[in-house]
C-alpha cells in the first residue's frame, strides 16, 4: 500500500495523479483542493487503495465507497483537508486502525476518509510523566516508549497491539487495567483539535489538575469523531509497576462470582485487574486453545492482578479474603499469570461456522450477577448460545452470542438480533448503559434514545453543531438522525447490534 | 435564619410575605411567580437576611444587592424558580455554602441566588458503592455517611467540613487526598441539572464505565454554575482505608523539596497526600499554633500519607527512599501524623494586619522547582512576604502573598496585585494553569484569555447558549465579556487575583 511511504512535499500545483480510480476521469474540485495540500501518494481514489478503509472489524459499509482516502503528514494538512470537506460540503470520517467495535470508523459513501496513520509521532518527555503523541501512534508503542523511563501509559485495550491513541480516544477506551488507573479520558491531560472548519484548538494542559473553563478534552474524548480531528494529545503517563502479581479463583456458580468480586473490590486494595470468565469461556478456550480450564475451574473463574511495591501483600490479602469467603483461590507465579492473563486477552477463536455477536455493557455492581445470570436466561429463550466475560472490578460485561451458520443461510436468524436486544435492555433496566467502552457508533445508535431520551440526544446534537455547525464531521455516527429501527448487519452476514 | 426552617407546601396563590424587604411595596412579578412556587419563608427579600448571601470567601460583591434568594426545597421549584428568571429575564447565581474563593457565588445585582441548603438529602447505596446526594449536602457529611458502610467519598478539599457537593462540582474541587483518588469530576458518575428554562436533565450512569454520547458530566463538572443547575449527583465512593499511614521529611531547600516529591511520586506507590510547606509557611504555622516546626524541620517539609491495606509497607518504602536520596524522613505514630496533616489543612492564622492574596496555580512536574524558585523571586522584587504550600504530588501550588496594612489604608498596595500577576504569569510561562482547584470566577477572569485564547473562549460562550440561550446563568461569572483590567478587590480591600 502506498499510504506508508514517507512524507512528500506537497506538489505547487496539482499534477497527474499516480494512481486514479479507475472510474476518475476529471478530477473533482475536491479531489483537486486535495492534491494541492497533499503529496499525490497521500490522496487514496483507486478502489483497491480506498477498499481497506471502509470498514472496521464490524464490516459495517455504507452503500458507496468513499471518493478518497486521505494521508495527512502534518497539522496544517489535516487542517486544509477539513477546509476542502467543508468547501465542498463533503463528509469526513476521521479512521485510526480500523479496530473498532461499533462501526464508527465506517467511511461515508462519496465522502472522506481521513486516516491518522502520517501522524504517529511519540514523544516521552519523563520528567513531567507525558508522552506528546500524534492520533496515529498505536497505544502498545506509547506504552513501550514510556517503559524505557521506568513509566507506562496505563490504557490497555484489547486492541492495544494494533489500535491508535486516536481511536482510544474517540471511544475512550477502556482495557483491563482501567479498573485500577481509569479510561482513557483519565489519563488524556490535553488535546490539539482541527475543526471542521480548519481552526486548530489546543485545549487541557500539561499539568495534572486545572479547572480553567468547560473541559472540553473530556468532551472531545469519546465523541466518536463527531466534534474535531484529534491531531495532537498529551498523555498521562505513570510509573511503570515493579512487580505484577496474579491469582486465579474458581466460581462455580455465577452467585460465587458475584461474591468473588465483591470480596475483591470490597477489599480496600487496588487491583490492576479483576476479571470474569463464565463457564461457556471456558470452553470456548479450551477448544481453541488446548487448555484445560474447564477441568480445573468448572464453572467459571475470576483472575486478579495486583500490581506495584505492594503487589506480593496484596496479592496475598486477597487470596485470604477468598478463601476466607470459601472460594479455591490461588496465587500463580508469573509464568502461569502471564499465561491465564493472555489467555483471557486473546484466548477465544474466531468461528466462521457461527454467527456471532459481540456486546459491551456496563452495569453498576449490585446488578453484575442479575445481569450475568438474565444473559443465561436470554440464552435459553432465544436458543443462542452465550458466553460472558466481563471486566467485573467495573461491571462492564462482554457477552458474545451466537448460533450455528446453516446451509445456504447469508444472514444470521432474527433470534439472534432479538437476544442482544433482550440483553442491552436487561443492562439497561438494571441501571447500566448501552456501552461500557466500545462505543456506540453506527452498530448500536438505534438504542440510543433507549438510554439518553430525545431531549438529551437534541442537547448532544445542539452542542455538535456549535463545533461542526455544517454537520461534516462523521454525520452517519452516532448520533445520526436515522429510523429507530435501522439495525444494521455487516456485509459478511455478521449481526453487530 | 429562617432558611432552615423544614419544607413548608407552596401556597395556592401568593400570600403576604413574611419578612418584605423594607423597599418591598408592591411586588415585582418576580416575586410573585417566586411566591407561587416556595413557602413565604423561603423567599427572602429583606436585606438583613439577603445579606450573609452576598459573597463568597474572597468578600467580592456586586455594586448592589440582589433582588430575592430562594431556598427550594424540591427539584420542582428548582425548575420554577429557572422558569422565573427565565421569564423575567433576571440573572440567577446557585450558591452552596460561599466557602468558594474565586467569586463564583458572588450575588448577582438585582438578580436571583439560588441557595442550595434546601436540597441536602444525602442516601448511601453500599452495594452500588454510589452516594445519591442533593447539591446542599456537607462534603464531609457524605464522607461520614459512606464511613457507616465501610466506605468513603475520597475527594476532600481543605473546606469540606463546611463546603457542599454542590459547591465542589461547580468548581471541579480537589484537595489533599485527589493525588491517589483524583478530583471531583473522577467521583461524579451522573448529575441532575436543571437547565436555564426549567428542563431537567439526567446525564451520566450509575456504572463506574460508560460511554454512551458526549460526556455532559465532565461538561458539567467546573462549569461554575454557568451550564446549569445541579440538583441531584450520584458519586463514587471507595472502600475506606482501613489504615492511614504519615511521614514527614524535612526539605533545607527548594531543590531537596523537589527531589523529594520526585522521589515519592516516581516511586510506584501512590500515595494518599503529598504535600510541601515551605519555611515562611512553617514560620506562619508556628506563630499561629504554637508549634515548632521550624526548629525541627528548618527549610521546608514535604509531608506523605499512604492508605489502605498496604499503608505499613509503603510507608516504609517510601522513608527508605527518601534516605536513600539523602532526606531525613521519619515515620510517624498515628497522633503525630494526625497532628501534622491537621496542621497543614488548618494551621495557618488569617492576620488582619495584612493584606493577603491566596493564589491557586498548577505546573507541570519539571517546573515546580522552578516555579517554587520564582515564587520566592517574585516576593523580593516586589517587596511582597510569600508562603508557599502545595499539593506537591500533583504540582499544585497555594502561594500566599501578603504586605502589612499601612494605618489609613484603605485598599491593598498595587505591588500585591503586581506580584501576584508575576506569580500568575510565571506558571503559565512553565506550561501551567492559572487555577488548579479552586476556580476562575470573578477573581481570575482577566486572565482567562492568557490561558485559553480568544477562540477558544468564543466557543465556550457558544457552548454556554446552547444550554442557555438567554444568559440567565451566572451571567457575571468566567465567561463573561468584561475589560480585561477589570481586576477586582473585595469590599473589605483584600485583594483576590
Amino acid at each position: 500500500m502506498s499510504t506508508t511511504t514517507p512524507p512528500a512535499a506537497a506538489p505547487e500545483a496539482p499534477g497527474t495523479p499516480e494512481a486514479p480510480g479507475a472510474q476518475e476521469t476529471t478530477p473533482s474540485p475536491l479531489l483537486t483542493a486535495l492534491r494541492t495540500h497533499l503529496a499525490p501518494a497521500d490522496v487514496l481514489t483507486a478502489p483497491d487503495a480506498v477498499e481497506p478503509y471502509r470498514s472496521d472489524v464490524t464490516g459495517l459499509r455504507d452503500t458507496r465507497p468513499p471518493a478518497v482516502v486521505v494521508v495527512p503528514r502534518t497539522v496544517e494538512q489535516v487542517q486544509e483537508v477539513a477546509r476542502a470537506a467543508s468547501a465542498h460540503g463533503v463528509p469526513l470520517v476521521v479512521r485510526g486502525a480500523g479496530t473498532g467495535l461499533a462501526g464508527g470508523a465506517a467511511a461515508p459513501a462519496d465522502g472522506i476518509v481521513l486516516s491518522t496513520e502520517g501522524l504517529a509521532g511519540i514523544r516521552i518527555d519523563a520528567d513531567d510523566h507525558v508522552a506528546v503523541v500524534g492520533p496515529g501512534a498505536i497505544t502498545d508503542h506509547v506504552d513501550l516508549a514510556a517503559r524505557e523511563h521506568g513509566l507506562m501509559y496505563a490504557p490497555d485495550p484489547a486492541s492495544s497491539q494494533i489500535s491508535t491513541i486516536g481511536g482510544n480516544i474517540a471511544t475512550n477506551a477502556g482495557g483491563l487495567r482501567c479498573v485500577k488507573y481509569g479510561v482513557t479520558r483519565e489519563s488524556v491531560l490535553a488535546l490539539d483539535v482541527v475543526l471542521a472548519d480548519g481552526t486548530l484548538l489546543r485545549t487541557g494542559h500539561r499539568s495534572v489538575k486545572g479547572v480553567v473553563g468547560y473541559d472540553l478534552v473530556s468532551l472531545i474524548v469519546g465523541s466518536e469523531g463527531t466534534l474535531g480531528i484529534v491531531v495532537g494529545a498529551t498523555l498521562r503517563l505513570l510509573p511503570a509497576p515493579t512487580a505484577v502479581r496474579t491469582l486465579v479463583a474458581s466460581v462455580p456458580t455465577l452467585p460465587d462470582a458475584g461474591r468473588a468480586v465483591g470480596v475483591v473490590t470490597g477489599s480496600g486494595v487496588r487491583p490492576s485487574t479483576v476479571e470474569l470468565l463464565n463457564a461457556a469461556t471456558l470452553e470456548n478456550i479450551d477448544a481453541h486453545s488446548g487448555t484445560d480450564l474447564v477441568a480445573r475451574h468448572g464453572g467459571g473463574l475470576v483472575l486478579v492482578r495486583t500490581d506495584g511495591p505492594g503487589a506480593d501483600a496484596e496479592i496475598a490479602l486477597l487470596a485470604d479474603a477468598l478463601s476466607a469467603a470459601g472460594l479455591d483461590a490461588q496465587v500463580l507465579d508469573d509464568a502461569e499469570g502471564e499465561r491465564y492473563y493472555e489467555l483471557r486477552r486473546t484466548g477465544r477463536g474466531h468461528r466462521a461456522d457461527l454467527w456471532s455477536v459481540g456486546e459491551d455493557v456496563a452495569v453498576p455492581r449490585s446488578a453484575l450477577v442479575p445481569v450475568l445470570e438474565a444473559i443465561e436466561e436470554i440464552g435459553r429463550r432465544f436458543d443462542v448460545d452465550v458466553t460472558a466475560v466481563a471486566h467485573a472490578g467495573d461491571g462492564n460485561l462482554h457477552p458474545g452470542l451466537s448460533v450455528p451458520k446453516q446451509p445456504g443461510e447469508t444472514a444470521p436468524p432474527a433470534r439472534l438480533h432479538e437476544a442482544a436486544d433482550a440483553l442491552v435492555r436487561a443492562a439497561l433496566a438494571h441501571g447500566g448503559t448501552l456501552s461500557g467502552e466500545h462505543g456506540v457508533g453506527i452498530a448500536k445508535r438505534h438504542w440510543l434514545a433507549d438510554e439518553l431520551g430525545a431531549e438529551q440526544i437534541a442537547l448532544q446534537r445542539a452542542i455538535k453543531a456549535v463545533l461542526d455547525p455544517a454537520g461534516i464531521l462523521a454525520p452517519g455516527g452516532f448520533l445520526a438522525d436515522v429510523p429507530v429501527d435501522d439495525v444494521p448487519f455487516a456485509a459478511d452476514g455478521t449481526a453487530v447490534p
